[in-house]
C-alpha cells in the first residue's frame, strides 16, 4: 500500500455511474453510506434554499415530508385495520348464519339494528337466522345442529382454501406474520416485493379469510406487516424516502409501531414494541414520529369503530379489586407456564408441509370439527380472551359467571363486581370446557403455526395463557372462599369480600404466554397497562413476564422471531446477544491463512481487460483498490468514449503519462469509496461485532501495520458465530 | 509504518500496570474499551464456572447482581424520596404555624388527627396554631397578619440561608437540578464526587430546605440527581459495576428513570425520560432493568405514602368530559406559549451572581414578600398545579370553583363534574389572583434559576403553563356558556352541558411549558398519561407538546440542559443533532497542516530517557507507537528491575538483539492498545462524528494510504463543531 491516494471526494448527488449505490435483492445495505448520502442530500437542499424562494419552499416541504408521511401511514393503516376488523367479523359470523334484513351486518349488529331485543338477548333475534333455519326452517333438534355444523365446516374450508390458494398464486410473501422478515429488513436486508402492493393486497384479503376460517391464528402480527407495506408504498411519494434505504427503514420502524397500535389499540405499547422487539436503528426522531403515527392510526381506527363500542382497545377491562402480595405466587406460576410454553420447539409434521394446500385444508377441517362443539373454541380467539378477561358483573350472563347466587340478595359488592362466591354448576361446566379448550388450543396452535396463510401468534398464545390463568384464578377464588380462615387468606380475604379477580389471572396468564413466545417484557406490560388503564396491576404483569422471559431464556435464548430468522438463514446480527468468544479479526477475515491471496486491483497500470478477467473469475461485486478501497465495477465502461479492453484503468485524480497512441484510459475514481472502515488484525471480534452492529456495516477491511490483509463481511461474522455455537456455518444463506 | 507488529493480545484481566485503564477527573471514557473489558471479565467468569461449584455460584450471582442492584436502587431511592416529601411538607407548613399536640405533624395531618373537623374544615382546627396565635394569642386582625407574615419571611430566609450555606460549605456539586451534568456523565465524562455520598447527603438536606423556603423551584429534577447518587454509591457493592465505567453508566441510566418515577409516580414515563432525554447508551437490557427499578421505587414510595392519599401519582386527576376537535385550536395556542416560554434565554443579573449567598437571600425575601399575600403564590408549586388541574366538583370549596349556583338545584351533572356555568364573584377574584401569580411566577422563575441551591425547573415551568392553561380554559368555558348558539359551539356545547374542562387546559398548558423548556415529547406525554390514566387526552397533549417543541426549536435548537452543558464547556456530543458540514477528517485532525509533525514513539530503538523527554515536552497522556498505537506511559518503569534512562524501550513481543553490557530493556507491550480505531483522511466528518457517537470513542487515528497522519479526539470534534456554528472553540474545556 503506497503511492498517493486521491485528494477530493466526488459529489455524491451527481450519481456518476448508474447502478452504483443500489442494492441487489437479498443483500445487506451499508447503513453508514446511506446515512451519509442522506446528509449530503440534506446539505445540498439547505445550501440551495438560500438561493431562491422555490428552493426555500422545497427545503421546508422536505423537512415536513417525514411528518406528512407519518400522517398518511397512520391514516391508511388505521383505515385498513378497521376494514379488516369489519370484514373478519362479518365473515366469521357468516359461518353460523346470516342477517336476513341486512346481509352485510354481522350477528351482533344485526340484532342491535333490530331494536327488538333486550340487552340479555342481544345474541338472539329473529333477523339473524342460522343456516339450519334458512335451509330447513327450524333451529331446533339434532338435524338442525348437524346442518349448522356442516355449513360451518363448509365455510371454514372454503375460506381457508381461498386463503392458501391466493397466497400461493399471487404473493408467497403474504404468509405468516411477517414480523421476522420485517425485523431482518429493518436490520438492513433487502427482500424485494416483501413490502410491495401485491403482498399488501393479497395479505389483507387472505388475512380476513384465514381469520374467518376459524383457524387458531391471530390477525395482530400480520397487521404489523400490513402497516409496513403501507409505509413502504407511501415512501414512493417522497424522493427522500424512495431513494434512501436507511431513511425508508426509519419509516418502517414507525410503521411497525403503527401495526401494534391498531392491533391492540395501544399506541405507546406499539412504539415500545417497535423499539424493543423489531427495530434495529431507532433514533429519537423515529421515536417521536412513531408515536405520532401510532396515535393517528389508533384514532383513525376508533373513528371507524369496528367493535361498535367506541373503545380504543381490543380488550377493554376494568378491574376494581386490589391484588395482594400473596397472589404473586400464582402469578409467578403463570410466568413459569408462559416461559415453558414459549420455550417449546415446534415439532411440525414434515410430510404434510410439502403439500401446503392440503395441510391447510386438513388442519382447518380438524379445527372446525373439534372446535365447533365447544363454545370456548368455537368463538374467535379475541372473543375468547375478552370473555376470560372479564370480571363477573351482575349483568353478565356468561357461563363463566355461573356462581351460586348468594342466599341474601341484598348482600351486594361494590361497583360491578360481586364478592367471592362458591362455584355453581354453570361454572363447573365452563371449567371443564375450558380445560378441554386449553388442551385443544395448545395442540392446534403448534400445528397451525408455519402454515402458508397469514397468521399471527399473538392471539393464540394469549388465549392459551388466558385459559390457564382463568382456571388458576377460579381455583384460587374457590380456595379463598372455602379457606378464608386459613393463615394464608385470613388477613385480606374475609368471607363475603371480593378478594380474588379471576379475570386478572387470565390477563397475567395471557401476558406470560405472549412474553414467553416473543420475549417481550416492557412493551408487553405497557400494552397490558394501556388495555386496563391502571398502574395497579403493573407489578403482577411485570412479575409474570419477567419470570416467563427468564424461564424461556433458560431453555434457549432466542424467541420465536429469532428462531424463524435463523431457520431462514437471513443475515441478522442479533443486537441483544453479546458476542462472548475471544477470537480476533484475523481469525474471521477472508482470505484465510491457507487461501490464495486477496483479489485486489492496483491504483494504476491495470488494463480494462485485466480488470474484467479478475471480476469474472470471482463472484464478488467489490474489490479493494490497493491505495484506496472497494470499487463497484458495473457500468463504468459504457460511459467513457473510446475505452477498449487494452485501456488503462485509472483510480487516481491525475492521469499517468501514457504512450501517445495508447487508447484513452478508463477513469473510475468516481465510484471508489474513499473512506473504507478498517480494523487491525488484532482487534478482538467482540469489538468488531459491536462496530458492525452499531454502525450497520456491510464489510470492513482488515489491516496489519497499515498493510491490507483481508476483508470481513457481515456474512463472515454470522458464519463464525454459527460455527462457535456448533451450528452449520452454511445455514447463513444471504449476503 | 513498517515492521512487524505484535501478534498476541495481553490478558486484560491481568491488569498489568496499575493506573492504566483508569481515568482522570474531567476526562472522557472510551466506551469500546470499557465494554470489551467487561466482556473479557464475563468470559473469564463463564469459563471458570465449569471448574467448580463455588465458581458456578459466583457466575450465577454475577448474572443476578444487576437485578439485585436495581432492586436496591429502587428501594433506597423510593425511601429517600418519601423522606424528602414528608420533611418538605412539614417544613413548608412550619412557615405558617405549628401543630401544638404533635409538633411533627404538618397542617393537614394535624387536623386529620384531631378527628374533630368535618371535611369542609380540614384546614381549620384548634390543634393547628398559626405563629400569631402562638405568640400573640389571636389569629385575627392586622397585627396577627403582620406577625404571621414576618414569621413566614423569617423561616423562608432561615431555610434558604441554610441551604445555600450548606451547599457552599460541603458540596458545591449539590446545587441546581444536576440533570445536565448527569447527561454529560452518562455520555462518558468523569466528574469525581458529583455522585458521591457527600453530594447525596447535602443535596437531600438542602433540597428540603430550598423547597420549604418557598422559592420558585421544584424537587423533581434534583430527585433524579439523588437517585443517581444512590445508584453510584450502591455500585460500590458490586465489583462488576465498581470497576467498569461503562457498566456503571448503565446503572445510572436506570437511576435517572427511577428519579422521575418517584418524582411524578410515573414509572413508564421515567423510563422514557431516561431514554429520550438523559441517556447516551441505552441497550435493551437497561430498558428492562430501568423499568424494574422504576416500579420498585414507585411502590416503595407508595408504601411510605407521603401524600397521605395512597395515590401513586403526584397530581391525581380524573376527567370525564370528552374534548372536541375545535378545542385543538386553544391547545395549539398553549403549545405556542409553551414553546415561547421554553425559548426565552435567561437574562441573569450578573452582579448578584458573584455573591451567591446574598443572591439567594435577596431572591427569597423578594419571593416571600410578593408571594405571601396571594394564595396562589403562597402555596407550593405542586399544590398550585394540583389545584389548577382539578375539575370543579360539587364538594370543591376552592375559589377557582366560585361559579354562580344554578337556579334549579336539581339540574346536576354526571359524575363529579357540573355543567358549564357562568363565572361568579369567587371565580373572578381567583382569575385576577391567577393572572398576578402568572406574571410573578414567570419573572421569579427566571431569576431563581441558576442559584446555588438544589433547584428543579419542572414544577415552576409546569406552574406557569398550568396557570395560563387554566385562565384560557375558564375563558373558553365562559365563551362557550355565553355563545352556545354560535356556529363554533353549536354542535357540541349546548346549554347546561359540560363541554369545556378548564382543568384539562391547565394540564395541557403545563405539558406545553415543560416541553418547551426540556424539549421532551413522548416521555412527557406518557408521564401526563400516567397521571390521568386515560388515553382520551393523549391527542391534546401531543398536539401541545409537539407545537411547543417546534416553536422552541425554531428559536434555538437546544433545550435547557443542552444550553447548560454548552455553557459549562462539557465535552458532550449531542446525539440529536446531525452534523451537517461537509468537512473531512483531515480538516479536523491534529496536527494541522502548518503544525509540527505528530509526536510518536517508535516500536524499537528509543531509550527510556528519550521517551520520558518526549512525554514531558507535551501534555498528552497517550502516544501512537509507529507500528502499533496509543500507549499509556505512567507506571511502566517501576515494575521492571534494572531499568535506567538509557534502557531501550521495546514494544514488540521479542527483544531485539542488544550489546551484552546494555541495561535490560523496558518492555511496554502490555499497555499498548493493539486495535486502535482508524479512519482515512478522506472520511467525511459526518461519518466520523457518527462513529464517535455510536461507538463512544475518545480518540481515533487518521491514516492516509496506511500511513499515520494524525489524531482526532472528541475535543477536536467539539471544537470543530463550535467553530462551524460561530462559537468560541475554546469554550470546550475538558477532554
Amino acid at each position: 500500500m503506497n503511492g498517493n491516494g486521491p485528494t477530493k471526494l466526488v459529489d455524491p448527488l451527481e450519481d456518476p455511474v448508474p447502478g452504483v449505490g443500489t442494492y441487489e435483492d437479498f443483500n445487506t445495505i451499508d447503513w453508514v453510506r446511506e446515512k451519509s448520502k442522506d446528509r449530503d442530500r440534506h446539505r445540498e437542499i439547505t445550501n440551495k434554499s438560500r438561493q431562491s424562494t422555490v428552493n426555500l419552499l422545497h427545503s421546508v416541504s422536505d423537512a415536513f415530508s417525514g411528518w406528512l408521511l407519518m400522517l398518511l401511514v397512520g391514516l391508511l393503516s388505521g383505515a385498513l385495520a378497521g376494514g379488516i376488523d369489519i370484514a373478519a367479523h362479518w365473515m366469521t359470523a357468516m359461518k353460523e348464519g346470516v342477517c336476513v334484513v341486512h346481509f352485510w351486518y354481522n350477528h351482533e349488529h344485526c340484532c342491535w339494528a333490530s331494536n327488538e331485543t333486550t340487552f340479555q338477548e342481544r345474541h338472539h333475534c329473529p333477523q339473524w337466522q342460522s343456516w339450519a333455519e334458512l335451509i330447513t326452517g327450524t333451529s331446533e333438534g339434532a338435524f338442525a345442529y348437524i346442518v349448522n355444523f356442516l355449513m360451518y365446516i363448509f365455510w371454514a374450508l372454503l375460506f381457508s382454501f381461498l386463503a392458501v390458494a391466493l397466497v400461493r398464486a399471487f404473493a408467497p410473501y403474504a404468509c405468516g406474520s411477517g414480523i421476522p422478515e420485517i425485523k431482518t429488513i429493518l436490520s438492513g436486508f433487502i427482500i424485494r416485493g416483501y413490502l410491495g402492493k401485491w403482498t399488501l393486497m393479497i395479505k389483507i384479503i387472505t388475512l380476513v379469510l384465514a381469520v374467518s376460517s376459524g383457524l387458531s391464528l391471530g390477525k395482530e402480527g400480520p397487521l404489523v406487516h400490513v402497516a409496513c407495506c403501507c409505509a413502504n408504498i407511501l415512501c414512493h411519494l417522497f424522493t427522500k424516502y424512495r431513494k434512501n434505504e436507511a431513511k425508508r427503514r426509519e419509516v418502517l420502524s414507525a410503521a411497525a409501531a403503527v401495526g401494534v397500535s391498531v392491533a391492540f389499540g395501544a399506541p405507546i405499547g406499539g412504539v415500545l414494541f417497535s423499539l424493543e422487539e423489531v427495530s434495529y436503528y431507532f433514533p429519537l426522531k423515529t421515536l417521536w414520529r412513531s408515536f405520532f403515527a401510532a396515535l393517528v392510526a389508533a384514532f383513525t381506527l376508533r373513528s371507524i369503530n369496528p367493535f361498535g363500542n367506541s373503545q380504543l382497545v381490543l380488550f377493554y377491562v376494568e378491574f376494581h379489586a386490589p391484588w395482594h402480595l400473596v397472589e404473586l405466587a400464582p402469578f409467578i406460576l403463570l410466568g413459569i407456564f408462559g416461559g415453558l410454553w414459549g420455550a417449546r420447539r415446534e415439532c411440525k409434521t414434515t410430510r404434510l408441509g410439502h403439500y401446503p394446500v392440503m395441510e391447510v385444508l386438513v388442519v382447518t377441517a380438524l379445527t372446525a370439527l373439534i372446535a365447533y362443539p365447544n363454545i370456548y373454541t368455537r368463538m374467535s380467539g379475541a372473543e375468547l380472551i375478552s370473555e376470560l378477561f372479564n370480571d363477573c358483573s351482575r349483568l353478565d350472563s356468561s357461563q363463566l359467571c355461573g356462581y351460586q347466587q348468594p342466599a341474601n340478595n341484598t348482600d351486594t359488592g361494590v361497583g360491578n363486581t360481586l364478592p367471592d362466591r362458591p362455584a355453581g354448576p354453570g361454572l363447573y361446566t365452563a371449567l371443564w370446557q375450558l380445560a378441554l379448550a386449553l388442551v385443544f388450543k395448545m395442540m392446534i396452535t403448534v400445528i397451525t403455526f408455519g402454515m402458508k396463510v397469514p397468521s399471527g401468534l399473538f392471539i393464540p398464545s394469549m388465549a392459551v395463557g388466558a385459559i390457564t390463568g382463568r382456571l388458576l384464578g377460579v381455583g384460587m377464588e374457590q380456595l379463598a372462599y372455602y379457606n378464608h380462615d386459613s393463615i394464608i387468606f385470613k388477613g385480606w380475604c374475609s368471607q363475603g369480600a371480593d378478594c380474588i379477580t379471576p379475570g386478572l389471572y387470565a390477563m397475567v396468564g395471557a401476558a406470560a404466554c405472549l412474553g414467553g413466545v416473543t420475549r417481550m417484557t416492557v412493551s408487553l406490560v405497557v400494552i397490558m397497562f394501556e388495555l386496563t388503564g391502571g398502574l395497579e396491576y403493573i407489578v403482577p404483569l411485570m412479575a409474570a413476564t419477567m419470570t416467563s422471559k427468564w424461564v424461556a431464556d433458560a431453555f434457549g435464548r432466542e424467541g420465536i422471531y429469532e428462531a424463524h430468522i435463523r431457520l431462514n438463514g437471513y443475515p441478522f446480527l442479533e443486537p441483544k446477544e453479546e458476542f462472548e468468544h475471544s477470537s480476533l479479526a484475523v481469525d474471521v477475515m477472508r482470505p484465510r491463512r491457507s487461501d490464495p491471496a486477496l483479489a485486489v486491483l492496483t491504483q494504476e497500470g491495470m488494463t480494462v481487460g485485466e480488470v474484467e478477467a479478475l471480476v469474472e473469475s470471482t463472484h464478488y461485486s467489490g474489490f479493494p483498490v490497493v491505495v484506496g478501497t472497494f470499487v463497484f465495477i458495473y457500468n463504468g465502461r459504457k460511459r467513457q468514449e473510446g475505452v477498449v479492453s487494452s485501456s488503462q484503468v485509472v483510480f487516481t485524480e491525475h492521469t499517468p503519462s501514457q504512450a501517445p497512441d495508447a487508447p484513452p484510459p478508463l477513469r473510475l475514481r468516481g465510484i471508489m469509496d474513499l473512506s473504507p472502515f478498517t480494523v487491525t488484525d488484532h482487534t478482538p471480534m467482540d469489538i468488531t461485532v459491536d462496530i458492525f452492529r452499531k454502525l450497520g456495516l456491510r464489510q470492513c477491511l482488515v489491516t496489519h501495520n497499515g498493510r491490507l490483509l483481508g476483508i470481513i463481511t457481515k456474512k463472515d461474522i454470522l458464519k463464525h458465530m454459527a460455527q462457535i455455537t456448533n451450528r452449520d456455518p452454511d445455514s447463513i444463506l444471504f449476503n
